[in-house]
């Protein structure tokens, strides 16, 4: 998908909120937990009831992946099952060097239909690059983080290395934003930043103003949706919103995919007005 | 498999290699290319050639995603096959907030019978914990890795913030051994230091003596084994040396197995002069 097409998506329908499908067997809805395809079935549910209220969906390759085999064919008939006027994400957190990220690209972006893969840029340029090389494909790159472990390593401050002054000592992810910005454009590269980070929001935007965020951390992780827009929206909007927890288990009951729907549509209510 | 356990495999064979399965179905001699199975028959074949000579088997989890489902198949066959007396490592390079790592972990050491997987430090200790949760298991996190890109974060320096005093400002890559190091111990956490960066051996020795280390970059990029086996080894030997290409594609054609087991063989024969 283009920037141009989720540009347009977001503004048909009024929305930036982003879906995230951590589907979990022991977390869904009792009554589905012993069909043979709960995963699928539940997905699938979840995705009719969400689609006229979101624009994208996120799949963390985690959830899948700990369910080995069977959890693969799920995450695979789930992506396929996404129709194409959705910006598909591959929650995976890859990265490795140039070679690998290669075979990574692949595994995303022609094994699989997806349409993003979220990469970690410790590696650095050949870890990233791979995923900048497909048409109308993205890399969705970590910037700041919603975890407690962000202070870790990126809020540290760095050493000024190329003559460049800033007020003070640069924070390791302004580092990543800055250097991963020259790595591709716009039109192909994101940035993960969470929404429990509110007060960097400002700064972010005032390093990258034209790039999408994928912004995680608002519902289960505490973050709020009108801090972050308000701090961080661009003239294309330039947000995917992502909730997963908040909405993917709204009700524990066979209701689940109306509740689910209920509470995409008021985060859809909430995002029309801040678009306005 | 515990560090007792690892250490003793090594005094037995005389060898610290691990070999790298980065199987690619191009790259395999052609009269395997069209087997059913192939990517499984050619690691069984290997495994059985390499098996007296290594101590490790690294499996490249990109490679197998790039297949798709068959590919996922194939992996899970393969660390099924490899026996227990060899430590076996998901070259995954995960890594996400505490929630999503722990399914990871569950992927690796419940899903498949790995022992070890690679971890990617970038978002801080809630992202690597999960993994040092198992008994018997090993994160093993990347420190300095062996591709061009790590110039670009891995070796920028970091302003100090805890007043601890260094000859020269801390490298990220530094932080992340020392800070990483608290978090686990010598026996269920190793770090990924690259064979191309041989200058560093002695510095990274000096700030984690008693870590093993999982050494790739030997072979075809251009790492030399003499070279970190006398600047990294210690007491326990301490080191696993990977090899992937250099070791699987030794031929292209039907004497691949024995092929690769013969460059095993001399690595397993230099490793024995450096372990006196």
């Amino acid at each position: 998908m283009t920037r141009q097409q989720l540009v347009e998506q977001i503004q048909q329908k009024q929305s930036y909120l982003c879906v995230g499908l951590d589907t979990d067997l022991t977390k869904i809805p009792k009554h589905l937990q012993s069909h043979p395809d709960a995963i699928y079935e539940f997905n699938k549910a979840i995705i009719d009831a969400t689609l006229p209220h979101c624009v994208s969906y996120k799949i963390n390759t985690a959830f899948y992946e700990a369910m080995g085999l069977k959890g693969w064919e799920a995450m695979e008939r789930t992506v396929n099952y996404i129709p194409d006027t959705h910006f598909k994400i591959a929650d995976a957190k890859r990265g490795d060097i140039g070679n690998t990220s290669t075979q990574y690209a692949r595994a995303f972006f022609e094994a699989m239909n997806f349409d993003a893969v979220t990469v970690a840029p410790y590696m650095g340029e050949d870890s990233v690059r791979p995923f900048l090389e497909y048409e109308g494909k993205w890399a969705i790159v970590l910037g700041l983080t919603s975890n407690k472990g962000a202070s870790d390593f990126e809020l540290k401050q760095l050493v000024s290395s190329n003559g460049e002054e800033h007020l003070r000592a640069e924070f390791l992810y302004e580092r990543v934003l800055r250097t991963v910005a020259k790595w591709g454009t716009p039109d192909n590269l994101m940035f993960v930043v969470g929404a429990t980070q509110p007060e960097e929001f400002i700064n972010i935007r005032s390093i990258i103003p034209d790039h999408f965020l994928l912004v995680p951390g608002v519902g289960a992780q505490g973050g709020s949706l009108k801090d972050i827009s308000e701090k961080a929206m661009n003239n294309d909007c330039g947000l995917l919103v992502n909730a997963s927890r908040a909405v993917i288990y709204a009700s524990g009951k066979e209701d689940f995919a109306t509740e689910a729907k209920a509470i995409a549509e008021q985060y859809q209510f909430e995002m029309k007005s801040y678009l306005c």
